[in-house]
This record gives structure tokens, C-alpha cells and sequence, in this order.
């Protein structure tokens, strides 16, 4: 692992010289995490131009980065960011760049009250950037937590029937999903029946499953620090006509988005193509969010498609697509898989049916 | 419960008044929630002195928002702290204070280029400084909460046995706490068990507990948004003499502290009492952390408790006290209560006995 980690750390420093940045303080943890290995709830990074990364942590997770991150100088303090522009300084760095982003004006407070003669220019998310296209090692992962969202839900599905609460579908879930093999859940699972599926952020709760209801389940699996994401609705019972239709029309417009992922795509132009399905179809006001974002270390981050994003995808960026329909009072339905934009062809990493499901 | 935050928020107006600030940005997502009980990921309100509070939120939340912060005017809105902090100009605020620790530069920067004319001084901590005395709505939840995590201990104590991993026990504590009703696990749980138990944060893995193991286990149930915390360290089989001693040593030094743990006793005074017994045993360079900290809406809050920590301990404060020592490669003994710090002496709310059990 140090040699891919390495190589990630070899591309920052590109973008550096590049910007006549002699160093950058990399604080926010997730991208600390990206660059080393290192999983940690404190942790700073210096990567320089011209030697060796240093990293700073704690002593909680000292014996953790010697064992895993052999290819980084340690430094054990716990104000790791402090210490690490103390040295950067001590070392002749001129220009330490940092991540705006993440430190707060009382920690640059902090720094620029060391005195140490050193600039810091803000860097515009230049980590972010660079993991929006994943290597093969970070696909892997990103397979297996999709794999075990795909099981997860094969499992639960027998459950969902009238008077089981949603809270409940939501625990079998991420049971299931630890059962699996997953580290925990990738954020907190929505199960939206009856009216509530109207809501698109929906927490479950009490309400028993009815007849007649739909019912959506957005949730996936973290698997070794990688993010999936899948929702799929279901019919219980019987399916009105108002619903297949909805069901149908956002299906349709989820294929369309997914066929449109490809390299070179502008984000907007893939939202735009399932949100024009949706409001030729009368519904323009009940999609109220962006088509998709892409998945990670984090459950959000870079690329976000919606209306308003601006960007292109590119090869081995993997996004999700989930356009929704949410009808005030009635219900609503959303569909979203977790994919791969490919060169020849989106990835679908989540592979359960699109088929509206009756149960 | 609007009356309730909206005498939280009358103390915050009261601080600002002493501090010359006409109105105050709260941007921490818990510190809203504290505010206004919106629990939400985005979130932003204005709190001014001479009028109602004013919540931004987006569109995910507003429903939510509508039905449950009643005494609060709602601006629904993506960007939360520019558009509070235009209508706090607009309102005619000379000086709006803003959360230092939680405002990052590139917030920060976006803030200032709105050029409204209106000045953005820091103001240190005025939230957390109120959420460190509780009042009886927040200790009746962190009561149940403790109180499930109570449960879930004596429902799981039955499975430490040999054979059976760390990842399982975590697993199975987690479970039960949610089943006794709560929304999730506090924070990760630690099963560290045999030499494991000699690193405090140790990520329960896949050990198989054996006879002669002490396994301590650190976790606990968020009930309503309030975190509960506790540990405890079992005998397996039989108890070696060495473990025996450093059980007793480090459970005297853990009650010596909860009994020193009075309104007016400075923090770093009361970490002390602990630490000067297991120092006292020769043990002093094994007890590497601080002796505790202040449990609320987040799981690690003010007041700190550490040697090197300033402040004085209050009644109806939250805290925890939890010495530990750990030998490495031998394993190690972490005792930990969550207490109210009370006039009439500690409440305990984590109540399970801290005599040694041998399994």
C-alpha cells in the first residue's frame, strides 16, 4: 500500500510545483487518509516538493502509522498541524499551501501566530481533486461494499410487509450489512413508506409498513473506508396506477442518466437529461435535488451532478444517479445505482433489478 | 420544547449584550441543534439581541424545521451563513460575531467579500461554554441513555467467553443497545481484549478471546441525541496476580475521582487525584490520556479533564471518569462512569458494578 500512496502524494506535488508551492499542510483527515493510509480522528500531513511526507498524529494512533505508513516521517503530538508548519518553516519552506476548506480562522489564527516568517497560501482543494478518479485499489473496494448492498437488500426484502416499521427494515438492513462484512453503514439508511416516501431525506420511524403503500430504501455498505450507495422502491401488496406510472417515468429517467455518464460528460448536461424525462412528463417541480454525486472515502465528494454543478466526468469516476419523484401527501419513488463512468460503458456496481417489485 | 431553547437562547443574547455584539452566527451544526433542537447537516442560525432568532436551512430540512422550531423564523436556503449574514446587514447589525472554530477561511473569505459593511469579530466558544451545565430535559436523556447502555452490558457479559472474537462482542453490545431503543451507537465500540488491551483506542478486530484475557470494553448508547459513556475491563477464566492489581489500582483510582468530582474542583485537580494513585503504584508512565471529559449532544465536550487542562467543574456538568493502564504487549484496565457532577456528591448514571468479573 505505501507504493500507491506514494504515487497519490507524487501527484499533489505535481500540482504544487505547478502553483509555485514549495509544501502543502494537509489537515482535513479524509484526505490525510487518501495520502497515507493513516484512518485517524487527528492527524496532519506535510508533503514537500523536495523530501519526504511527514505526518503528525497522536500518540493514540502512533503504534497504527508506524505499522502502516513506513513510507512517511512521523512526528507523534497531538496539534499536528502546529507542529507541522513549525517544521516546514524550520526547514526553509517559503510557501506552505493549506487547505482552506478545512482550517478554521481560529487554527490559521493559530499558525500565522507562529510567527515563523512563512506564507500560507490557501490551495483550492487540490486532495479533492485528485480523488475524484479512483484507482484500481479504491474500485475494488468500492465493488465489494456494492456487492454487499446488493445482498443486504436481497436478505431484507422478505421482511417488507404490512406491519413491519420502517425503523425496523432500516436495522435488518444495516445488520444485514455488517453480516456482510461491512465496517458499519455508509450513513444513516432512509425507509420512506406511504406519504413519507414524499420526503426524500426521510428518517425512519414508527410507521408500519400498509398495503398499497410504496416503500423506499436508500442505503449501502462501507467497506475498507470506501462508500456505497443504492435505493431502490418497492410496492407492497398492489400497485396503483398513479404509482406505476411515476415508477416507470423515473426508471426511465435513471437509465437515461446512467447511458449519459460518460467520459467527457458535462455534469449538468447527465443531470439534465433525467430531469428533462421527468418534467416532459408533468413532474418538473417534484424532483427537487441534484441526479447524483460521486461516492468515496466520503458518502458525498467530488464530482456533484445537479442543475448547477459545472464539470466534466471522466474514466474510472464513480458517481451515482438517483432522480426521484416526491408527490406531497401520496408518496414517491426514487431509483439510484452506484456506477463507474467507463469508457466504454458505465460500471453499475450495484446490480439489484430496476424491476418495480411487488411484494 | 421551544420554551426550552428559547431560554438557551436568551443566555447566548446574554453573553453578547456583555460583549458589545449585536447578533451572533451559530454555523456548528450541534450548536444549532442546541439552540433550536433542528437536528440537521446543514443548518445556520442567527441569533440577535433585540428580536427572534432567525433559522436557515434547505429544503431536505424545512418540514422538519416548520413543525419543530416554531419559535424561530425560517429562510430556507443552501447557503445558511451567507444568507443570515446578508439579512443581519440588511437588518441594520454593526457587529455579528461568528464561531472561529467552526468558520473555515474559504467561509470565512465568502463572508467578508459579501461587502455589507458589517463586521465579523470571533467569539470564542459562547455555545459550548452554555452546553456545559445541563439542564433536566438534557440529563433525563443522558439517564436513559446510560441506562441502555447498562442493559446491553448485562444482556452481553453472558457471550465473553474463549472462542468468541472482539469484533463480535462490539457487534453484539451495538445491537442490544439499539433493540433497548437506541438511535445508535455513541461512538465506535472498543473491544480490546488479552494484549490488545494495552492500546486505548483499539479497534475491536478478529481476536478470539482466550482464558487468562482481561477484555475491556469502552462503548455506549446515543439516546435523543445524548451520548453515554462507559467502560469496563472482565476477567476471562482466571485472574493472574498482575491483573488483579492493576484491576484494583486503577478501579480505587477511578472512585477517588469520581468522589473528588465537586462543584468548584478544578479539572486538572481532579485528574490529578487519579493519576497521583497510579503514579503512586509506579505505574505513572501507563496512564497516557486525560482522566475524562464532559459527555452532551457530542460525545466528547467541555469540560476536559486533563492534567494539562484549565476550569472548574460545575453542578449539573456531565462527565466522565475513566483512568486506564496499559502495559504493552501484557494488556491493560480501563474503568469508566458517566456522572453528573452534582453539590449533594456525584450521580452516577452508568451503573454497572465495578467489581472484577471473572467469566
Amino acid at each position: 500500500m505505501g507504493e500507491l500512496h506514494e504515487t497519490r502524494r507524487g501527484r499533489l506535488t505535481g500540482l504544487l510545483t505547478a502553483n509555485d508551492i514549495d509544501a502543502m499542510l494537509v489537515t482535513r483527515l479524509v484526505n490525510v487518509r487518501y495520502l497515507t493510509g493513516l484512518a485517524s480522528s487527528n492527524a496532519a500531513l506535510l508533503v514537500r516538493t523536495d523530501g519526504p511526507a511527514v505526518l503528525a498524529t497522536d500518540a493514540r494512533y502512533a503504534g497504527t502509522a508506524t505499522a502502516e505508513c513506513p513510507d512517511v516521517e512521523l512526528v507523534v503530538e497531538r496539534h499536528t498541524a502546529k507542529v507541522l508548519t513549525t517544521l516546514a518553516a524550520d526547514e526553509g519552506v517559503r510557501r506552505l499551501g493549506f487547505e482552506a476548506h478545512d482550517v478554521t480562522v481560529e487554527k490559521h489564527t493559530e499558525l500565522v501566530a507562529l510567527e515563523r516568517g512563512i506564507r500560507l497560501p490557501p490551495v483550492s482543494r487540490p486532495v479533492e481533486g485528485l480523488r475524484k478518479v479512483k484507482d484500481e485499489a479504491e474500485l475494488a473496494l468500492l465493488r465489494e461494499a456494492c456487492a454487499i448492498t446488493d445482498r443486504a437488500f436481497e436478505r431484507v426484502l422478505p421482511m417488507v410487509r404490512p406491519g413491519v416499521t420502517e425503523r425496523q427494515i432500516a436495522i435488518a438492513l444495516e445488520r444485514q450489512m455488517v453480516d456482510f462484512g461491512a465496517e458499519a453503514p455508509a450513513f444513516d439508511s432512509i425507509v420512506a413508506s406511504g406519504p413519507n416516501g414524499a420526503v426524500p431525506h426521510h428518517r425512519p420511524g414508527d410507521r408500519e409498513i400498509e398495503t398499497g403503500d410504496l416503500v423506499t430504501m436508500d442505503f449501502g455498505a462501507r467497506y475498507g473506508g470506501y462508500h456505497a450507495d443504492m435505493t431502490r422502491t418497492v410496492a407492497v401488496g398492489r400497485v396503483a396506477d398513479w404509482q406505476r406510472d411515476v415508477y416507470e417515468l423515473v426508471k426511465r429517467a435513471q437509465q437515461a442518466a446512467v447511458d449519459a455518464a460518460r467520459p467527457g460528460a458535462e455534469t449538468k448536461a447527465v443531470d439534465a437529461v433525467a430531469r428533462d424525462l421527468i418534467a416532459a412528463a408533468g413532474h418538473g417541480g417534484d424532483f427537487p435535488h441534484g441526479l447524483g454525486h460521486g461516492v468515496g472515502l466520503e458518502i458525498h465528494e467530488a464530482p456533484l451532478m445537479g442543475y448547477d454543478k459545472t464539470g466534466k466526468l471522466m474514466d474510472r469516476v464513480p458517481v451515482t444517479a438517483e432522480p426521484g419523484v416526491y408527490l406531497a401527501g401520496r408518496g414517491g419513488v426514487r431509483i439510484e445505482d452506484t456506477l463507474v463512468v467507463r469508457a466504454d460503458g458505465p460500471e453499475l456496481l450495484t446490480k439489484t433489478t430496476k424491476e418495480l417489485l411487488v411484494l
